[in-house]
């Protein structure tokens, strides 16, 4: 089932409003309303609502939202409850960084290899994955891994994106501050750490 | 200058447009429209110019964008053309790919200062910053250094956010999956690398 014509800021904050219910529904909370999620999540709950409001309601009035329910949801929209499995390309520190990371579990990520250019790194273990050598990146569709993450140097980072096309894969996360050129069916997120940083001072208090 | 009841939204679209901006600068262009700029980012030009509506109006009719002075507006709307300087907790993998991150200074960032728990580490250079121990974080106001960024586990993210705050820091950018809770004076940004990736199956082509 796809959805057509939503807002791109809805689909982005669809994960932290899933987030905040898998939180809640961790504690025991079984129902919630839309205005204490949303509270906790520091969102407004009519923008909540809202978003919610493009895939039917998921709310009961009188009751709210019940947890499980509106996980599962969320989960169906953004496609997370197949589950789906990711390599990094590039070892280095980022690379290692993203294998340590604790976070993807929780909306059915699973970083399932690692590849990198560097003799010495291939064949070690980082978190219980081994590298491998990114000239065997052919055999992701083999191996039904369909995201790539790039986490190599800029001046790598179109090679890559071109191997990772070559091998199937159909989104990218791209950490490097590189215009990663694809066909269209393949979809590329780019994150720019530094423009994250570059809202904070907006916020911060004068003198 | 403050801005008031800008959305949050807008402030977060203003660093991609000035990323764009400085792009096209760099490749000597003078003056462009919203059009070929807000294509040139993959946003919509409509969005760009009401962003942009908040502030006055930085276009002129039949010329469009002086670059140079809109890159100005930006910087001064998001408070960046005074430059900060911050200070990095943690240089596991994490901190180190952060210390060796080269698109800060794009935006008038510098990492000035790392701080780590491991004696190992204390005192190592990771990219001409020296690794200090974590237990100096009080000299950060003196130096001045107003911002921090967390790179530590989950486990250790609310007590170095409380020391950072006791350090007199005003804006914290926190990648641990941790909650923070800080004062109000204190804006925190956190990055979900996890979330990022949790919008990306939902753009993929099916089957």
């Amino acid at each position: 089932m796809r959805y057509h014509k939503i807002p791109d800021e809805t689909i982005r904050r669809l994960p932290v409003y899933l987030r905040g219910a898998i939180h809640l529904a961790q504690q025991g909370v079984e129902n919630t309303s839309s205005e204490h999620l949303a509270s906790l999540l520091g969102v407004k709950s009519w923008q909540m609502r809202k978003d919610f409001s493009y895939f039917g309601d998921f709310g009961t009035p009188g009751v709210g939202y019940h947890l499980e329910s509106l996980i599962g949801h969320i989960n169906r929209i953004l496609r997370l409850d197949a589950g789906h499995r990711a390599a990094v390309v590039g070892a280095g520190n980022l690379g290692s960084a993203l294998l340590a990371f604790p976070g993807f579990g929780m909306y059915g990520f699973e970083i399932a290899a690692a590849f990198d250019i560097d003799k010495r790194k291939i064949g070690r273990t980082r978190n219980g994955v081994v590298i491998e050598d990114v000239a065997k990146l052919a055999s992701l569709s083999r191996r039904k891994i369909y995201m790539g993450i790039i986490a190599v140097p800029g001046s790598a980072a179109p090679e890559v994106a071109d191997a990772l096309v070559q091998a199937g894969v159909k989104g990218i996360l791209n950490f490097s501050p590189r215009y990663i050129a694809v066909p269209k069916r393949v979809k590329v997120i780019t994150i720019d750490i530094a423009m994250d940083l570059a809202r904070l001072p907006y916020y911060m208090p004068a003198g």
